[in-house]
């Protein structure tokens, strides 16, 4: 089990994320825990001006420190502390599978101009969603809490689920479709409705691959198999995947 | 005001949100509005087994439609429509800008193995924090929110602020202080009690471009002052700061 101690001025962001799809169902089934830890728990001021004259409120340290002598107190152990930066390391799925392997998760989430400079003692890793700029650490908090706990084992209801989403396998995901058969004038592709699995299984293979090829050139795999090469020359001829399917004696 | 429309099974997620920080007074402001629109209030089933004997559910198309038909009732003109996705464009600041130029923005959220992709005809703009997998739309929809109210005139107590942040500026931010000056063996530097506004505006600019250095070399700006000239070169030589003053005949 993993347990997350996020430390944030506005634990009820991260509270009321827990209660929805997988996280809640991770949560249940025991394989992760999310605390939330207030830091006005243990302090009443938690921010004051910032020294040297510069505009806007910091997170004082003596909050966040005492912060995180209880969660040491709950942990028994040194936790893996985690700071959203600017300049933190880009969050993907190889560091979030690095993440996951900490029983004991700390994230210190900065709000107003940030936390004072002396927390970061305390911090192994820092990391980043984007070269864009946030309010606070929640969001990402939040990525990781979310990306981690699907990872968990036993947490999909279905575990076919996890390995067909992008990023985890080769190629990203093919296209849903669900009831009704048509909606308006936009009808589901009559590959789906033929029941003949292996060529349902070809096609989803084409959407990936095509969908790879036009929109995230950056997950085309190093190496392919036969049949990916096959569909890659297709695309690139322009064939659609009927045209692909007679070409190869497949319909 | 820009109005945002995000479509979500989940909106207490976003809800919960708007309460706090920069975006609560951005809502009070009237420079933003955040409406949630449940596609459940449109249609009792909003989910269904995906076509072709694919595992998990997928959102139906009816609902999402009927959600969006709302909106355009309520906006009177088209709205810029947002879909996150793990081949969409990268959210950085520019982006950010790009998107606050609209003045209705309907962000699709999706859940489980995703929206029926027959909504897609609807989206303008595909987005994504990074190459990681979520549960849903929530994170992203969040992220852009508070990044574009973070924009807004007048939203910010203090102007300066938003200027200091990393990514609008041309280097990373300096590190933050705030009471107590000594924090068990940690004391804030020198520079910053002395009061002298030029020495504490030098000493800001040579931390952000050494974090610059240290952290993020992608940040580095193409070119430079004489004076940041001269700071990167100090650094280079390893020099600190007061050695650096020292030598430029500032200290």
């Amino acid at each position: 089990m993993i347990n997350f101690y996020v430390v944030s001025i506005f634990p009820e962001i991260i509270n009321i994320y827990t209660k929805y799809g997988i996280l809640s169902k991770a949560i249940k089934q025991n394989v992760v825990k999310v605390n939330t830890i207030n830091p006005r728990d243990f302090y009443e001021k938690v921010d004051d001006v910032a020294y040297g004259g510069f505009p806007g409120m910091v997170l004082k340290p003596e909050p966040i420190y005492e912060a995180y002598a209880h969660i040491l107190y709950l942990t028994g152990k040194k936790p893996f502390v985690i700071k959203p930066e600017p300049w933190g390391k880009k969050i993907d799925q190889s560091l979030i599978r690095d993440i996951a392997k900490h029983e004991n998760i700390v994230i210190l989430c900065g709000r107003y101009e940030g936390i004072d400079e002396r927390v970061n003692r305390l911090v192994d890793l820092e990391v980043s969603i984007g070269d864009f700029i946030l309010s606070g650490g929640e969001i990402v908090s939040l990525s990781i809490i979310d990306a981690v706990s699907r990872l968990l084992e036993g947490v999909l209801s279905d575990e076919n689920s996890l390995k067909e989403d992008s990023f985890t396998n080769r190629w990203l995901g093919y296209p849903v479709y669900t009831r009704p058969e048509c909606y308006e004038d936009m009808c589901i592709p009559w590959i789906l409705k033929t029941g003949d699995h292996n060529l349902i299984k070809l096609w989803a293979l084409w959407e990936r691959i095509n969908l790879t090829l036009k929109k995230k050139t950056s997950a085309i795999p190093g190496c392919v198999t036969d049949i990916e090469y096959d569909i890659i020359k297709s695309i690139e001829l322009n064939l659609s995947f009927e045209e692909m399917a007679f070409w190869k004696k497949i319909l």
